[in-house]
């Protein structure tokens, strides 16, 4: 098991909901481009990217001065804390390691908050306790990885308020914002210049199922800033594949509906399935779920992970998260046909242990 | 006029001299095999590259553990120096801008050795009063770029030795290494284990011409550099693209050689052209050419550069690089066809200023 899902080069997986990538696949336009990028791949990629920064600050409405691309989101959040330099930074928990995995190579200390189960792991008011003056970062995900959980506008309003009058930076992960509809970015925000202490990033990865081209992005009203992570980053950050395919994307606002329309129906079938199976699934507004499958079973020395993984089946096992354990684990949100395979697989719990 | 070549995007450019890729083009088997890597983006990279990494370790002799792979060479340096982190570097020029691109964004001082069109802007002994204690890094290329200077084996061996003995390291960029034979590189000196300071940094692009899909390597003796320097590069840093053409590229031997006597024929070709045009012309062993153009044209109001591009011709102008100036232009060897094609169009010194 390793610290990330996705990991079907060392196991046998017929079917992968360890990854949340968008089950309607690549959009048919973006693989075009791809193919066609082939014939691109003797020539430099443009350093300054000014084809895709112009296709994405049209779609967003952002000056292209605010934005910046990436070689996935991942490198961004490299960049941004080689660039910030922290001293300190506040990372929630659960949450996706590549904040952790960031802020170790700016070699910074780490604060962790966890607000527990009980509030099904949703950042409360008591983070400020945590948001002192020394501390220069704060990374946040809205919606959260692994919990599915979206903070309002109002909330996420307050905290960056608040963070701004301390001097603290947010990194705030949107990678999945598309999954649930506009309402809830902080897009307008960045537009209108509110907070200049706020890093919006976001990725091409997940919505368009193109995890393999890499490619994200970050949107800042600090131009400074924007400037200083700029010089974070390779000079040919992007490859041509990455530049042709994002600018066909920054088109696809239709499929983005079809998507979220999607993703809310089978969200819906799969959450259900799961709890008449008798497991814990936490509300979710992404296209992953947060399960707990109970630590009875566990402790016989069975996993749904592995019970899963026998029938080809791979999903994230949680139990490496901070702030998770032994029980838990993220399961994608797929196709029809893929969710009820999934059900169809998974034990009721009680029985399971009597199955072969 | 940008800081590096191949600015395709805001030229109207029909043939590219100013950049240094294999004039024979991608091989097929890699053009094949980034076709097919487009049905494989839909899935997360494997951030072990596995794979790829076998494929190189093969081809070089060398044990994985040394290998590290980056989105092209440039963020390799980049990941170098966030890993050590150094006070003070020395960089020979005139030279690569990415080595002071990567110190800079490690925000230490640099120090540029300088030894003069004289010397053919080698490298020369007096280098050494410069690597004092305080040095903690020092960047060289070989061949180096936009020289073409190649430094014999016995030369480097004696500099990596008085680095090693001052605690100096030494990144050593061979990106165009295979374009001069294998006697040349420092690649035994990793096999041996001999040079604890030296880190080889090689990349696809150049032989195999595939700067669009951004690959490069990094071969280093010590294991605990090499896994500082990894968490100093994003976890998904290679594209799908890059693992399955790099894979495909550790094949190709026959192409190298082939390319070799070519490039070998075609800057001799090439060489002689543009000194009977009255043009300086520095001994390369690369696949591209130092000129001067003399200074008088140049005054005058008319470049190389600009004579050129009017005729649809790009060619990489170097009065921006450190240690050189107005007049000097770096020339890529390409086809036979191409290479006449442009010594058609160059000026012969002392008429160009009639021609219309």
């Amino acid at each position: 098991m390793g610290i990330h899902g996705g990991d079907v080069y060392r196991n046998r997986v017929d079917l992968d909901f360890s990854i949340n990538v968008n089950p309607l696949g690549v959009p048919g336009e973006v693989k075009a481009a791809l193919r066609d990028a082939v014939e691109l791949c003797g020539r430099y990629p443009d350093p300054k990217s000014d084809r895709l920064k112009c296709a994405v600050s049209d779609l967003l409405a952002v000056p292209e001065e605010k934005l910046l691309f990436g070689n996935g989101a991942s490198e961004l959040f490299m960049a941004v804390v080689h660039a910030i330099r922290p001293k300190k930074t506040v990372i929630p928990v659960p949450s996706f390691y590549g904040y952790e995995y960031a802020a170790k190579a700016a070699d910074c200390e780490i604060v962790y908050y966890e607000s527990g189960q009980e509030n099904h792991f949703a950042i409360m008011d008591d983070i400020c306790d945590m948001l002192t003056e020394e501390v220069d970062l704060l990374f946040l995900a809205n919606p959260n990885n692994p919990t599915g959980i979206l903070m309002h506008r109002e909330t996420m309003g307050s905290l960056l308020e608040y963070c701004r009058d301390r001097g603290i930076y947010v990194v705030l992960d949107e990678c999945f914002i598309e999954f649930c509809g506009s309402p809830f970015s902080m897009l307008p925000e960045i537009q209108s210049g509110a907070f200049d202490n706020l890093i919006l990033v976001r990725a091409f990865t997940k919505i368009f199922s193109i995890p393999g081209v890499r490619l994200g992005y970050l949107i800042c009203s600090d131009r400074q800033l924007v400037h200083r992570i700029r010089k974070q980053l390779p000079e040919w950050n992007l490859s041509c594949f990455a530049q042709e395919a994002g600018c066909v994307c920054a088109r696809q606002a239709d499929f983005i509906r079809q998507t979220q329309n999607y993703i809310r129906r089978e969200r819906q079938f799969l959450t259900e399935g799961l709890r008449q199976k008798g497991y814990v699934v936490f509300p979710s507004m992404a296209n992953f779920l947060l399960v707990y499958w109970g630590e009875s079973a566990e402790m016989r020395g069975k996993t749904l992970y592995g019970i899963l993984l026998k029938k080809g089946i791979l999903i994230r096992d949680c139990s490496n998260f901070r702030g998770l354990g032994n029980g838990f684990y993220r399961i994608a949100v797929k196709t029809r046909e893929e969710n009820e395979r999934l059900l169809r697989c998974c034990p009721q719990i009680g029985t399971c242990l009597q199955s072969p």
